[in-house]
Protein backbone atom coordinates (compact mmCIF):
# COMPACT_ATOMS: atom_id res chain seq x y z
CA UNK A 1 0.00 0.00 0.00
CA UNK A 2 2.51 2.92 1.34
CA UNK A 3 2.22 5.98 -0.61
CA UNK A 4 -1.73 5.23 -1.84
CA UNK A 5 -3.12 6.05 1.84
CA UNK A 6 -1.22 9.82 2.65
CA UNK A 7 -3.21 9.01 6.20
CA UNK A 8 -2.58 5.41 6.96
CA UNK A 9 -5.37 2.95 8.06
CA UNK A 10 -4.49 3.40 11.90
CA UNK A 11 -5.34 6.83 11.98
CA UNK A 12 -8.16 7.02 14.09
CA UNK A 13 -10.78 9.55 12.56
CA UNK A 14 -11.71 11.71 15.54
CA UNK A 15 -14.52 13.13 14.68
CA UNK A 16 -15.17 16.69 14.30
CA UNK A 17 -12.97 19.08 15.88
CA UNK A 18 -14.27 22.93 16.52
CA UNK A 19 -17.62 22.33 14.22
CA UNK A 20 -14.76 21.23 11.46
CA UNK A 21 -15.64 17.84 10.10
CA UNK A 22 -13.42 14.88 9.54
CA UNK A 23 -12.13 14.58 6.44
CA UNK A 24 -9.71 11.91 7.06
CA UNK A 25 -11.66 8.64 5.17
CA UNK A 26 -13.25 10.67 2.43
CA UNK A 27 -9.38 11.79 1.41
CA UNK A 28 -8.21 8.20 1.92
CA UNK A 29 -11.27 7.16 -0.68
CA UNK A 30 -10.41 10.46 -3.21
CA UNK A 31 -7.26 9.25 -2.97
CA UNK A 32 -7.81 6.02 -3.92
CA UNK A 33 -10.31 6.68 -6.41
CA UNK A 34 -8.79 9.60 -8.02
CA UNK A 35 -6.62 6.84 -9.83
CA UNK A 36 -6.78 5.80 -12.94
CA UNK A 37 -9.02 3.63 -13.61
CA UNK A 38 -10.34 3.06 -10.19
CA UNK A 39 -14.41 4.73 -11.08
CA UNK A 40 -14.22 2.46 -14.38
CA UNK A 41 -13.65 -0.45 -12.51
CA UNK A 42 -16.41 0.18 -10.06
CA UNK A 43 -18.97 0.99 -12.33
CA UNK A 44 -18.32 -1.85 -14.22
CA UNK A 45 -18.84 -4.29 -11.02
CA UNK A 46 -21.91 -2.29 -9.45
CA UNK A 47 -25.19 -3.84 -8.88
CA UNK A 48 -24.29 -7.28 -7.96
CA UNK A 49 -21.78 -7.99 -10.27
CA UNK A 50 -19.47 -10.85 -10.15
CA UNK A 51 -16.13 -10.55 -12.81
CA UNK A 52 -13.35 -12.51 -13.42
CA UNK A 53 -10.00 -11.22 -13.94
CA UNK A 54 -9.82 -11.85 -17.71
CA UNK A 55 -13.41 -10.30 -18.12
CA UNK A 56 -13.03 -7.44 -16.42
CA UNK A 57 -10.22 -6.30 -18.53
CA UNK A 58 -12.55 -7.29 -21.71
CA UNK A 59 -14.94 -4.99 -20.05
CA UNK A 60 -12.95 -2.11 -19.52
CA UNK A 61 -11.72 -2.34 -22.95
CA UNK A 62 -14.40 -2.61 -24.52
CA UNK A 63 -16.48 0.69 -22.73
CA UNK A 64 -12.91 3.03 -23.01
CA UNK A 65 -11.30 2.47 -26.34
CA UNK A 66 -8.90 5.52 -26.61
CA UNK A 67 -6.71 4.30 -23.06
CA UNK A 68 -5.91 0.67 -23.08
CA UNK A 69 -5.58 -0.88 -19.24
CA UNK A 70 -2.20 -2.15 -18.76
CA UNK A 71 -2.40 -5.56 -16.87
CA UNK A 72 0.07 -4.04 -13.75
CA UNK A 73 -2.53 -1.02 -13.53
CA UNK A 74 -5.60 -3.46 -13.78
CA UNK A 75 -3.57 -5.66 -10.79
CA UNK A 76 -2.80 -2.74 -8.78
CA UNK A 77 -5.67 -0.85 -8.84
CA UNK A 78 -7.24 -4.09 -7.83
CA UNK A 79 -5.24 -5.10 -4.74
CA UNK A 80 -5.83 -1.44 -3.84
CA UNK A 81 -9.21 -1.38 -3.96
CA UNK A 82 -9.63 -4.92 -2.32
CA UNK A 83 -7.42 -4.23 0.68
CA UNK A 84 -9.44 -0.97 1.27
CA UNK A 85 -12.59 -3.44 1.43
CA UNK A 86 -14.11 -1.86 -1.43
CA UNK A 87 -13.42 -5.03 -3.94
CA UNK A 88 -13.95 -8.75 -2.69
CA UNK A 89 -11.31 -11.31 -4.22
CA UNK A 90 -12.87 -14.42 -4.32
CA UNK A 91 -10.73 -17.74 -5.39
CA UNK A 92 -13.04 -20.45 -6.72
CA UNK A 93 -10.45 -24.11 -6.51
CA UNK A 94 -10.83 -25.60 -9.47
CA UNK A 95 -8.87 -26.49 -12.08
CA UNK A 96 -7.71 -23.92 -13.59
CA UNK A 97 -8.23 -21.87 -10.64
CA UNK A 98 -11.07 -18.92 -11.24
CA UNK A 99 -10.63 -15.53 -9.48
CA UNK A 100 -13.81 -12.97 -9.68
CA UNK A 101 -14.45 -9.10 -7.80
CA UNK A 102 -17.32 -7.63 -6.56
CA UNK A 103 -17.98 -5.34 -5.12
CA UNK A 104 -18.74 -5.27 -0.95
CA UNK A 105 -21.69 -3.83 0.69
CA UNK A 106 -19.23 -1.08 1.32
CA UNK A 107 -17.94 -0.81 -2.29
CA UNK A 108 -21.68 -0.73 -3.27
CA UNK A 109 -22.61 2.44 -0.70
CA UNK A 110 -19.18 4.33 -2.47
CA UNK A 111 -20.92 3.63 -5.67
CA UNK A 112 -23.88 5.03 -4.68
CA UNK A 113 -22.43 7.91 -3.14
CA UNK A 114 -19.92 8.68 -6.23
CA UNK A 115 -22.77 8.98 -8.40
CA UNK A 116 -23.64 12.75 -7.87
CA UNK A 117 -20.53 13.51 -8.38
CA UNK A 118 -20.00 11.79 -11.63
CA UNK A 119 -22.90 13.18 -12.90
CA UNK A 120 -22.12 16.69 -12.06
CA UNK A 121 -18.60 16.33 -13.60
CA UNK A 122 -20.20 14.57 -17.17
CA UNK A 123 -22.80 17.78 -17.11
CA UNK A 124 -20.22 20.21 -17.01
CA UNK A 125 -18.11 18.77 -18.98
CA UNK A 126 -20.73 18.52 -21.84
CA UNK A 127 -22.09 22.40 -20.98
CA UNK B 1 0.05 21.97 -13.95
CA UNK B 2 1.88 18.64 -15.65
CA UNK B 3 1.42 15.72 -13.87
CA UNK B 4 -2.31 16.56 -11.97
CA UNK B 5 -3.94 15.71 -15.34
CA UNK B 6 -3.43 12.14 -16.32
CA UNK B 7 -6.16 13.41 -18.61
CA UNK B 8 -4.80 16.90 -20.19
CA UNK B 9 -7.84 19.84 -20.47
CA UNK B 10 -7.48 19.48 -24.49
CA UNK B 11 -8.65 15.77 -24.47
CA UNK B 12 -12.29 16.30 -25.53
CA UNK B 13 -14.87 14.26 -23.80
CA UNK B 14 -16.39 11.69 -25.67
CA UNK B 15 -19.62 11.29 -24.31
CA UNK B 16 -21.15 7.56 -24.15
CA UNK B 17 -19.35 4.71 -25.41
CA UNK B 18 -21.02 1.55 -26.18
CA UNK B 19 -23.66 2.59 -23.31
CA UNK B 20 -19.99 3.29 -20.85
CA UNK B 21 -20.47 7.12 -19.56
CA UNK B 22 -17.42 9.13 -20.44
CA UNK B 23 -15.38 9.31 -17.10
CA UNK B 24 -12.83 12.00 -18.18
CA UNK B 25 -14.08 14.69 -16.32
CA UNK B 26 -14.95 12.81 -13.05
CA UNK B 27 -11.08 11.15 -12.83
CA UNK B 28 -9.64 15.08 -13.51
CA UNK B 29 -11.73 16.27 -10.98
CA UNK B 30 -11.59 13.16 -8.48
CA UNK B 31 -7.35 13.16 -9.13
CA UNK B 32 -7.30 17.07 -8.01
CA UNK B 33 -9.61 16.96 -4.95
CA UNK B 34 -7.95 13.59 -3.71
CA UNK B 35 -5.01 15.69 -2.93
CA UNK B 36 -3.68 16.53 0.41
CA UNK B 37 -6.00 19.52 2.06
CA UNK B 38 -8.01 20.15 -1.28
CA UNK B 39 -11.54 19.27 0.41
CA UNK B 40 -10.58 21.25 3.21
CA UNK B 41 -10.17 24.26 1.22
CA UNK B 42 -13.09 23.43 -0.83
CA UNK B 43 -15.58 23.39 2.23
CA UNK B 44 -13.78 26.42 3.73
CA UNK B 45 -14.56 28.51 1.11
CA UNK B 46 -18.63 26.73 0.17
CA UNK B 47 -21.80 28.98 0.43
CA UNK B 48 -20.04 32.13 -1.04
CA UNK B 49 -17.67 32.87 1.39
CA UNK B 50 -14.13 35.07 0.09
CA UNK B 51 -11.19 34.83 2.16
CA UNK B 52 -8.40 36.18 2.49
CA UNK B 53 -4.57 33.68 1.66
CA UNK B 54 -3.78 34.69 5.26
CA UNK B 55 -7.14 34.12 6.84
CA UNK B 56 -7.09 30.72 4.77
CA UNK B 57 -4.35 29.23 5.89
CA UNK B 58 -5.33 29.68 9.74
CA UNK B 59 -9.01 28.61 9.31
CA UNK B 60 -7.28 25.42 7.77
CA UNK B 61 -5.15 25.07 11.09
CA UNK B 62 -7.84 25.86 13.33
CA UNK B 63 -9.76 23.17 11.71
CA UNK B 64 -7.34 20.38 11.09
CA UNK B 65 -4.79 20.73 13.80
CA UNK B 66 -3.20 17.45 13.86
CA UNK B 67 -1.79 17.98 10.93
CA UNK B 68 -0.51 21.62 9.65
CA UNK B 69 -0.68 23.09 6.23
CA UNK B 70 2.59 23.97 4.49
CA UNK B 71 2.41 27.20 2.43
CA UNK B 72 3.98 25.64 -0.46
CA UNK B 73 1.06 23.12 -0.49
CA UNK B 74 -1.77 25.63 -0.01
CA UNK B 75 -0.23 27.20 -2.59
CA UNK B 76 -0.19 24.27 -5.08
CA UNK B 77 -3.80 23.69 -4.09
CA UNK B 78 -5.00 27.35 -4.43
CA UNK B 79 -2.60 26.92 -8.35
CA UNK B 80 -4.68 23.90 -9.18
CA UNK B 81 -7.85 24.86 -8.09
CA UNK B 82 -7.90 28.10 -9.91
CA UNK B 83 -6.69 26.92 -13.21
CA UNK B 84 -9.80 24.07 -12.85
CA UNK B 85 -11.75 26.96 -12.65
CA UNK B 86 -12.91 25.41 -9.22
CA UNK B 87 -11.83 28.60 -6.98
CA UNK B 88 -11.92 32.72 -8.30
CA UNK B 89 -8.44 34.59 -7.22
CA UNK B 90 -9.63 38.27 -6.77
CA UNK B 91 -6.35 40.76 -6.64
CA UNK B 92 -7.72 44.15 -5.38
CA UNK B 93 -4.89 47.29 -5.58
CA UNK B 94 -4.25 47.82 -2.91
CA UNK B 95 -1.18 48.90 -0.45
CA UNK B 96 -0.31 46.33 0.23
CA UNK B 97 -2.21 43.92 -2.34
CA UNK B 98 -5.31 42.32 -1.09
CA UNK B 99 -5.80 38.55 -2.70
CA UNK B 100 -8.84 36.87 -2.00
CA UNK B 101 -9.99 33.02 -2.47
CA UNK B 102 -13.60 32.19 -3.48
CA UNK B 103 -15.32 29.11 -5.25
CA UNK B 104 -16.54 29.63 -8.57
CA UNK B 105 -20.60 28.90 -9.45
CA UNK B 106 -18.20 25.37 -10.67
CA UNK B 107 -16.70 25.23 -7.57
CA UNK B 108 -20.27 25.19 -5.75
CA UNK B 109 -21.80 22.91 -7.90
CA UNK B 110 -18.54 20.30 -6.97
CA UNK B 111 -18.82 21.40 -3.54
CA UNK B 112 -22.84 20.33 -3.71
CA UNK B 113 -21.95 17.11 -6.05
CA UNK B 114 -19.50 15.98 -3.55
CA UNK B 115 -21.39 15.87 -0.10
CA UNK B 116 -23.34 12.72 -0.58
CA UNK B 117 -19.36 11.16 -1.32
CA UNK B 118 -18.11 12.72 1.96
CA UNK B 119 -21.20 11.93 4.23
CA UNK B 120 -20.60 8.69 3.37
CA UNK B 121 -17.31 8.02 3.93
CA UNK B 122 -17.37 10.18 7.51
CA UNK B 123 -20.84 7.32 7.99
CA UNK B 124 -18.41 4.26 7.31
CA UNK B 125 -15.44 5.33 9.57
CA UNK B 126 -17.61 6.05 12.58
CA UNK B 127 -19.99 2.86 11.91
Amino acid sequence: MNKINEYPSTVKCTHEQNGYPCFIPAQRILNLIGKKWSIQIINVLSNGKKVRYKDLRELLQRGWKKNKISDATLSARLTELTEEGILIREIHTEIPPKVEYSLSEKGEGLSESLQSLIDWTIKVCHE
